[in-house]
């Protein structure tokens, strides 16, 4: 099948802060052409479901400029570098956004966050006996820390009050798995 | 918390095919200002979790540009226009990329594909008592059926071999509410 569609042409038509667009002409296996968006996510992410010793989640609240209103999620965030190895990056992140360093991040999942159009990589790693440390946020980066049992974040997985991708797939990846 | 992040400007930067990029100004509660990306999708999707009588999962097997390679998902498609109810896109898509229909459609959970950068929403509907009609691909469109037993796509979750973020959230929030 990775025969049948063949892009012929990908074009830079924007380059943002963590992501650049492109238009893709792709040849379609009736010889016809289609002209395909292409968003790069340049580096890829990583995200941590990090469990306290009494069961519960770490989870971290932000404001998101794309949805106009806060979410609850799992900690997460960009690689340094494409060389910085998925679990650093996972393990630094845990630390900055939460304030807890973890010495043995257990993988999880891996996601693609929107494959119709972008290439954003994620890969979830799992964290306990957590060491407390000190959080230290990006300069534009604004999180409140909470923390929640599974139950509960279960349950607002089906209410609608959780609705990030990389959120839904980890904790449910991890109920399934573990509980 | 929705106070504290106040957006200033958002500037169109490129118009694509079914997402356009934006930059946007923001004023962060120090008081500073930085540019963050945002990626709109037009029209928003639905996907449908589609049970066949012997419990197996209608899947979609599909080249996607933006990985190089094919994936297998959970059948799906953006809505027509922003007013079309997502229930009547589950139910369109699933028509037309399975060639079943389904007459009672059920809501499983709702997602944001990418939250930092992207308002893509995607509403997830659960299809039973699935009735043989007609498969009508969109010209661009080529798209291979399979059926998996959930407990073979819950597997491929954890071996990495299913990563769409939409598909590994349906499967495992269906598994978790009716297994």
């Amino acid at each position: 099948m990775e025969q049948s569609i063949k892009r012929i042409k990908r074009e830079l038509k924007y380059q943002g802060a963590i992501v650049d667009m492109y238009t893709d002409t792709v040849e379609l296996p009736d010889g016809k052409t289609a002209q395909w968006d292409y968003i790069e996510h340049r580096k890829g992410a990583a995200a941590v479901v990090a469990v306290l010793p009494d069961g519960k989640l770490l989870m971290v609240r932000q404001y998101r400029n794309a949805l106009e209103r806060d979410t609850l999620e799992i900690p997460a965030g960009a690689r340094n570098s494409k060389e910085e190895p998925h679990i650093v990056c996972a393990a630094r992140e845990l630390e900055e956004e939460t304030g807890y360093r973890c010495e043995n991040l257990e993988y999880l999942i891996s996601i693609k966050t929107t494959v119709a159009f972008c290439n954003e990589a994620i890969e979830v790693f799992v964290a306990r006996d957590l060491i407390p440390s000190k959080q230290h946020l990006d300069p534009d980066e604004y999180v409140e820390l909470e923390a929640h049992t599974l139950e509960e974040l279960v349950r607002w997985i089906y209410e609608g009050k959780i609705q990030d991708s990389k959120t839904v797939a980890a904790i449910l990846a991890y109920k399934n798995k573990y509980e």
